[in-house]
């Protein structure tokens, strides 16, 4: 066998599997088993039709407390006229829910009679009184629930194919079934391998790669309605994962080996299913995801006896998390939904505008993660880090977008289709913040997420952030201009920015603003003079970052000039970032504020103060989807953690700036 | 304590709950409790942030299988100037994941070295050859995962209320936990009480209910994150419903107390909470479900001492069973999402169009469940039986109108609000038919759910499905109706009711028509003219239903008028309705198909023969919607299901009748 992969269309690889899958009776549903009809068969699948065994009720039974009566010997009753009726003979008191005797045809509910002593005074008597008295007639099945007003004997009630909710357990027991026939669990062996691999909660060294792709495998199976067994980490060792796989599939329904689907020195997967079976694919033009293997993989003959199937199914999962999770929806999903005679999961489909412009290889279906929100009248998809070993790009999407093969990428402004994760009720309450990051909008998300509220923030500088704001794009951004000319913040910016969108300038912080240092200060940096120092590597923040245009500024006053500084163009996004360049020997300096210092373990040689703003246009200043945000400027509870975070001045915290345009 | 329901309005009902829950100190999070971070994590919800606790990577890692080198050392390399970097020094292997060493930046990917040995030929050795040749520089950082390119060590991955979704597990992984500290599931008591419940699984008798109830809370108390302890029957007996209801406080957060909340004579439910503790509610203004209680019940002191609250709520739920489920929407899951600290379930809401009229008491707010089709471009909500015994209402519902108090009622074709039950997309897969029912219908259902469809049908009889395709809300109607003139089927009524639907007539089968009467048929009916025998007890079918239509043709063909038949005015909507009347012994006979009479074990008189044909507008004749349908009539499985009903011909099946219009 040759062990390179060859890419291949999605629906050739699905295709494939399909045939190999019939060849062996493994198509269809995997078996049945009757369960006890209790709430443990919430979430099951039918694996036969539900037939009323029994009608419901299964008598004619009374609706009412009160009194079954036959509905002639009413007749002609009136205020003006009352009729007494004699109990036993054309009177008897029923409970809500009794069958009514065979010569009853109605109920008058309690409230609607006298009860009558045997001298027909009024009694209290309520069950057994001598007489009723009635001032009006009543019709033929009044008060009364017929036999199979809910459900008439042999009629269907739940089809074959159907995931039981709480309501169909009723039903199913109303209508005389005390177990149900639901498709069997799918077992499905989760592998994973990698010499390099820790499990959780071990500790890691360099190198180290902790083992979490077979916790979200085992997750997405069972949350699929399978059953997964997850292995402990196999060596990259041929043998073994060849061992460890011929044992699995005698008591699975399906494999997935994590990693190794690849083609290098030390991926053995392929081998090992050609060895074990049939290789049917291996590579398929999704991305990520891509190194896909589906194979098939031999049973025992005895066990193929006990199983009926002599081979099952194998997904070579790639090793990288976004694209392991991928794999999961896209083979392994639609598998275990057929296996149990189910509708595949069907994503909610919307259409939204893409925030920028995405770059996608020609030969591959491309599925990028966005986050989505609503702003004003606009649906938004912001496409989010496409790196397949960005599991926090999963975490964060709002939703999917697949760009076909043949496509090279998609301009921004053009209208996609998103593949939802969440409800739109859910996006509905989405704060969408484009602009400047600051430690703040994190805690300010913490908070928000217990105030039904998300907050979605894409990081992308504070000039970034004026220009969505331009687009009408995002809710509010965060920014901290300095304006060379007169060293106020933000304002002259937003007059040149934003002539057309007025807006509410509201503070959030003060904070200080410095050089992120290794702890020791190795290099002895003080000043920007020693930027230019040729021993010093110095890690930027992204042109239009609040932080890079106060660099620049201080650097033109001190006429440093950028081509003297190495590092100058190596560019982060956030301070975190930069701060994780200089905790790992990336670089020596960068300007960031004092939290990112601290939050790292690092020493901060502190320079300048400035301003934080939040801009918000008037039209969502007093909205009620920013109320929560805005209430959380003068929370105490809020407050005192923004202070715990070191360089922070929370003396303008909430106070309107101005108001623009 | 004075037991009668004074109904309030839903919010001051919730308003109270609350004010006592906060009185305890059981407003907010019930507890937290940490656990393994593994697949079982799954669904539970935060009850603290995730902050990064390491970064991911935590070291420079190598993104592709290739050659770690330093940048500086690659410039200046091209096509036609090769460079050679010796080996260990200036280049050293990599696998994807593995870290760079200290002194490298970059990594250039294997497939674009050449190898070398010692001789500087060619080399087939991977991992350490002699040296490698490049023909092309490198970036700074290109092919390495930066440290921190997923999460930097101490952002926030994940807020407190989150509920874990498989990727969340692996990003919490994947930043160093090994635990998470997630809401403690609450613990709910469900308690049946009733001396005529008799549990699943046991025999009947006349005014046995079967307790099914408790299975649906518990399956509701489950799926939204608690964890229910299902109580066997306690039968209506004061004290031991006190006495139940006491020990489960003290193990429990949260009490059901199923049926005996109404103010009956055997309604204990109010009295027990009055003497365990604070009776709160009583009553509140919702259909269904009004005689619901609110309270709370006191904790022994030693319990309370280990909870730490004195007491804990009870919600006194009704009987009927759509009650039932609709308290555990309203009361319980809130409850529950407040107490894990996550959102409410917040359903989907759509607009649709009300197809008929309905009413609601104006004092209430009037829950009426939905069943919900896009036909055409419609929004079709079309409303369910309003029964509060008829629990297959919630099981058909695709959705709520909820119809505010002070509201009469809502007239057909008003736009409502619906709160979806299904997705969008399941509804755009529904099928929706109005018109006559037939038993065929209900196979169709059952194979249709196997090809991605959902039938909704809707038994309005045959002209009510002419009207409903006139105004365009039905995907097809099933009609069989008899012309008087012409004894033709169908085709006049089609061209008089549908002057402006072109339509297509299809045959769906050929069945007997005849009178439903008891076993052994002991009034000796034989014809038409049995039915003017004042000993015997017709049911009809309603206005406008293809039955009733045939027996007035055959009627006045006999010269026999209606008021001759006791019973003519009493009328049922189905075939099965029918026959379930006899079967009851609420009538003598009615006119029904064969199979409704095999269906429940009754005689059959055959008298007639009529065509069932399926009145299809144009427009959705050959769409994909309905192609499944339409496949049936030619499939085997189908028909020979079909065949094995009692009195249809299956011969016409799928013979195009006409087009029409």
């Amino acid at each position: 066998m040759s062990v390179y992969l060859h890419d291949i269309p999605l629906e050739h690889a699905q295709q494939r599997l399909a045939e190999a899958l019939q060849a062996v009776g493994l198509f269809g549903l995997l078996g049945a088993e009757d369960i006890p009809l209790d709430e443990k068969a919430l979430r099951r699948v039918l694996a036969a039709p539900i037939w009323a065994k029994i009608s419901s009720p299964h008598y004619h039974a009374s609706a009412m407390d009160g009194f079954a009566v036959r509905s002639v010997d009413t007749a002609g009753a009136l205020p003006t006229s009352p009729l007494v009726l004699p109990y036993e003979s054309q009177a008897v008191y029923v409970d809500t829910g009794d069958p009514l005797p065979e010569w009853s045809d109605a109920v008058i509910p309690i409230e609607n009679v006298e009860r009558l002593d045997a001298d027909a005074q009024l009694s209290a008597e309520t069950r057994q009184p001598a007489a009723i008295r009635i001032r009006a007639a009543v019709a033929p099945w009044a008060h009364v629930r017929p036999m199979g007003e809910d459900m008439v004997a042999t009629q269907l009630v739940l089809p074959t194919g159907h995931t039981l909710r709480p309501a169909d357990l009723g039903a199913i027991a109303g209508c005389g079934h005390d177990t149900v026939s639901v498709a069997r669990k799918p077992r499905v062996a989760v592998i994973p391998t990698g010499t390099e691999l820790v499990s959780v909660g071990n500790p890691v060294q360099r190198g180290d790669i902790i083992e979490y792709n077979s916790i979200v495998l085992a997750a997405q199976v069972n949350a699929w309605g399978g059953l997964a067994t997850r292995y402990p980490i196999v060596t990259d060792d041929f043998e073994q994962i060849q061992r460890t796989v011929e044992a699995a599939a005698q008591t699975h329904d399906l494999i997935l080996l994590n990693a190794g689907s690849s083609a290098g020195s030390e991926d053995f997967s392929a081998g090992v299913v050609d060895a074990l079976g049939e290789l049917l694919v291996h590579g398929v033009a999704v991305r990520p995801g891509h190194p896909v293997i589906l194979g098939m993989v031999r049973r025992s003959p005895m066990e193929e006896r006990i199983h009926s199937s002599p081979s099952i199914p194998i997904i070579g999962v790639p090793g990288y998390p976004v694209s392991a999770a991928l794999t999961g929806e896209i083979f392994v999903e639609p598998l275990l939904a057929r296996w149990q005679g189910r509708e595949s999961v069907q994503p909610q489909e919307i259409e939204a505008t893409l925030t920028r412009k995405t770059t996608s290889p020609a030969g591959d279906d491309d599925y990028i993660r966005v986050a989505v929100g609503k702003v004003g009248t606009k649906m938004l998809a912001a496409p989010l880090s496409r790196g397949s070993g960005v599991i926090t790009s999963l975490v964060r999407a709002d939703g999917i977008v697949i760009v076909p093969r043949g496509s090279q990428g998609i301009p921004a402004g053009d209208p996609v289709r998103v593949r939802l994760y969440r409800s739109p009720g859910e996006i509905a309450q989405t704060i969408f913040a484009i602009g400047s990051h600051d430690m703040t909008l994190d805690v300010m998300a913490q908070f928000l997420a217990a105030r039904h509220r998300r907050l979605a923030s894409a990081n992308v500088g504070s000039l970034g952030g004026l220009v969505a704001l331009r687009r009408g794009e995002t809710h509010f951004a965060g920014s901290h201009l300095l304006d060379a000319g007169s060293g106020e913040y933000n304002l002259p910016f937003i007059r040149e920015y934003l002539p057309d969108v007025p807006v509410r300038v509201v503070a959030l912080v003060g904070r200080e603003q410095g050089l992120v240092v290794a702890r020791g200060n190795p290099k002895a940096i003080h000043t920007l003079g020693d930027l230019t120092n040729p021993e010093v590597h110095y890690v930027n923040r992204q042109r239009g970052a609040g932080t890079r245009i106060l660099l620049d500024y201080h650097l033109e006053k001190e006429a440093i000039s950028q081509a003297q500084i190495i590092g100058y163009t190596q560019e982060e996004y956030t301070h975190l970032a930069v701060a994780a360049a200089i905790a790992s020997g990336r670089a020596d300096c960068g300007l960031a504020i004092a939290a990112a210092a601290r939050a790292l373990d690092l020493d901060f040689i502190p320079l300048f103060q400035e301003r934080y703003d939040l801009v918000i246009p008037l039209e969502y200043a007093d909205s009620e989807l920013l109320s929560p945000l805005m209430a959380l400027l003068s929370d105490g509870e809020f407050r005192t953690m923004v202070a715990s975070l070191p360089g922070y001045d929370l003396a303008p915290m909430g106070k309107i700036i101005a108001e623009v345009g």
